[in-house]
């Protein structure tokens, strides 16, 4: 092989230049482990690093291992990108709007449906509850089949909730809250159980980490799981990596999941290439099936029928698409689904908040100090550039993420309308604003500390001991 | 769509008609999953019937899922029809030589090592015992890394065995006994534990069968497995299906080798395609965890770098190739392996003894006149057509499957050696070879079905309970 890849990658397509950086970097690793003479693996570093350059020249973006270009999966996913830059994957979300994603292109783009009055209205008669705030303020704004959860409820058949969570760190942000918060206030108001998957393997597959460390990401996030206020008689947490080799159902399903999904559609789905592991490309199969009853003998009794109900963000969904497209064939029934936005980054709502990034997150484990310092520092405003400015145009509220983060936190609706008549009329100032946002934060996350302080190595061993809930099946 | 697929079809290539042939099988079968109008079923199926007349008009073959035209896998696996007629990966076996297989040629293709004199040898000083006959006659004719156990052995380093089946139907042939028979042998001389894996998984994602019949085929199996006379406190015998939710170290190893094989290199190596499902993708980490010690921590006390020994047939060699390659990159020794020929069908060493074809095998549970008639009816003879050619030129042991068949079953080497000498001169007729190969295999049958008896569900079920053996590690 020539050792300058350059002669011949520039009539390379993005993603065969993908492929190519892919299959470099295989190699080095291959030459690594094989403990190659230093120059060899030294020439191929060389050659690895001159084809990522080749790759960033082309497609304008670093390489990112697991990640096709963005062009590709825009055109798998059907859209054309000239029309719609909101790019979203349950890898990547990325938008070039200040607001954010266009979430109502993503429900026709998805084939979704919308959270609309009447569903909401009909969830407060079914539960004798106000809807919760996510609810109210179109945070969790999307849904498949939750008419049939409720038609099924009003009959008095039970469902369960699953939700989950990739542990590919200690360090949890606020933006994780979201699902448990509701997943939480979904299961108190119907009564139900609910399972928590901790994808450990997928984190090991698509991580530098060893599988020990990933399984202990999955222990630490379980405390600040089980730190929101999970009640263990309802709630089974379980990390992949122990609980496929404690359960007599979970592989079954896996294996049925895997028999009826082929590469092709994974492909189209995911925009998984040929250089990719195989364990990624089987992977969905293992976030499909906790949908199915079946997987939790001990929960469930063995049931089969029983329905699930997953809230989660809607960067999931093709998981779940999938679930749902291979669940008759297995003769189960499709999980429903309620879809949330994404928490915005503090830089704004181009991008979710992501761990990886400190400076776009508020972790669960910052102190008072820290929340006010990203919070002034970081959080994108949508206030003016001067003080006579603002108070004469006043600010934006939809593209400024304290006040976006407000609708998250800030139970009162009443608060809420006034910050923003005064946000947007300039009578309330941008520094005023974030300390709104501080002092709500502040001790929200310092309860948090206070629970998760409580939650002993004990008490995550209850939780992720596969048993029987306080429901009959 | 238009209704007749022959407009554009000439132009494809044999494989591109393959992935049409998959794609409207799954067509058919997702319509009446979802119990799709009857004439929309029924156009599909014209159309999936329609795919595969041209499919095998273009290839000579019947479409078979899951197998892609051969000519293409002869490529993947770098060889060339025009010069090397034989096929060999772990579903199909087809030569067009009578005398079977060009095992020296696969040995070249495989990269592995013959087991020579010198070999053969050096187990008879380390055990202390006379090499078993397959030893002896060339059945188990090709190694890799089997001087490293010798080495190790003699340093009392000791290793385990690993061998499986994929239980395909209830009905074992005596061609499977081989490999059973030889790992008890080398259990024995050794004194060292095997695990024996039963791939129910593996069945079901190939073949049109349920989780639970595939199970039930494994239970049934290790009954005919258990009748070779293993010993419980020495053998672990395990089904897929059950054993994959009851052991914290298979799934954990099973994921490492799917991290580190991407769809390039099992595309390369079984020639899988873009319409396999995900699980056939994936499945080969499934049958390589076993080769790694920490898979059965029951049994090494959670140890992982115990040395294992996979006696097998020569088309599962794929397999360990991939996880010999795979193992230093996980941190664990790689397999050694002990190759056997294939066990030539009734008709001739063209093809294997298949259980899926009746006339082809000597099923386990045939009565000793069903033996009689398989073998005077259907095996192939080397003698010729008459008599008096016969007495005059001799009849040819290389391409009798009556002969062969005693090379296997028949201990005693003078008398093997007398018969070859009787029938080659031409003094020994056809029917008289066939009447010492039904008389070898009667009694042993019989014997074989006598022990098969006593092995209760009772006896089963120990055998396939996770436990500690008679060994310490």
């Amino acid at each position: 092989m020539a050792d300058s890849p350059n002669c011949d990658l520039k009539s390379l397509s993005p993603l065969q230049l993908f492929e190519r950086v892919t299959e470099q970097g295989e190699k080095v690793r291959a030459l690594k482990a094989g403990k190659a003479p230093k120059d060899e693996i030294d020439a191929a570093v060389r050659m690895l690093l001159s084809l990522k350059l080749s790759y960033k020249a082309t497609t304008g973006q670093d390489y990112q291992a697991g990640l096709p270009p963005k062009d590709l999966v825009l055109i798998n996913n059907g859209t054309n990108k000239e029309e719609d830059e909101d790019f979203v994957d349950p890898w990547t979300v990325q938008t070039s709007n200040a607001k954010g994603v266009d979430y109502d292109k993503l429900i026709v783009r998805f084939g979704s449906s919308k959270i609309d009055t009447d569903l909401i209205n009909r969830i407060e008669r079914a539960t004798g509850q106000k809807p919760h705030r996510f609810l109210r303020r179109g945070i969790f704004f999307s849904h498949r089949d939750m008419d049939q959860i409720l038609d099924a409820y009003e009959n008095k058949k039970s469902f369960y909730l699953y939700t989950g969570r990739g542990p590919s760190s200690q360090a949890m942000h606020v933006g994780h809250l979201i699902q448990f918060i509701f997943a939480k206030w979904l299961q108190e108001v119907f009564d139900v159980p609910l399972v928590i998957q901790l994808t450990d393997d997928e984190k090991y597959l698509w991580k530098d980490l060893t599988t020990e460390k990933a399984y202990e990401y999955a222990r630490e996030n379980a405390k600040d799981i089980i730190a929101c206020g999970f009640d263990v008689n309802k709630t089974f947490i379980f990390s992949d990596l122990d609980y496929l080799g404690t359960s007599t159902g979970f592989y079954k399903n896996i294996v049925k999941v895997q028999k009826h999904v082929t590469f092709n559609q994974v492909k189209g789905i995911f925009g998984f290439t040929d250089s990719d592991c195989i364990g990624k490309i089987s992977f969905p199969a293992i976030q499909a099936a906790p949908s199915f009853s079946s997987s939790f003998p001990q929960i469930f009794n063995g049931k089969e029928n029983i329905q699930c109900l997953i809230p989660c963000a809607i960067d999931q969904d093709p998981y779940f698409r999938m679930t749902r497209d291979v669940a008759p064939r297995i003769g189960q029934p499709k999980p429903a689904l309620l879809h949330s936005v994404f928490f915005p980054a503090l830089q704004g709502a181009q991008t979710k908040m992501s761990a990886s990034d400190p400076n776009s997150s508020i972790f669960l484990t910052d102190t008072p100090k820290q929340i006010k310092t990203k919070i002034n520092k970081h959080a994108f405003s949508g206030g003016r550039d001067t003080i006579e400015e603002h108070r004469k145009y006043g600010g934006n509220c939809d593209v400024d993420v304290s006040f976006m983060y407000l609708t998250f936190f800030l139970e009162d609706d009443d608060r809420l309308e006034q910050l923003k008549q005064a946000y947007t009329s300039g009578e309330l100032l941008t520094g005023e604003l974030k300390k709104v946002l501080i002092e709500t934060l502040q001790p929200l996350i310092a309860a948090h500390q206070e629970r998760r302080k409580q939650v002993t190595d004990e008490v995550v061993k209850q939780f992720m001991t596969p048993r029987k809930l306080a429901f009959e099946f």
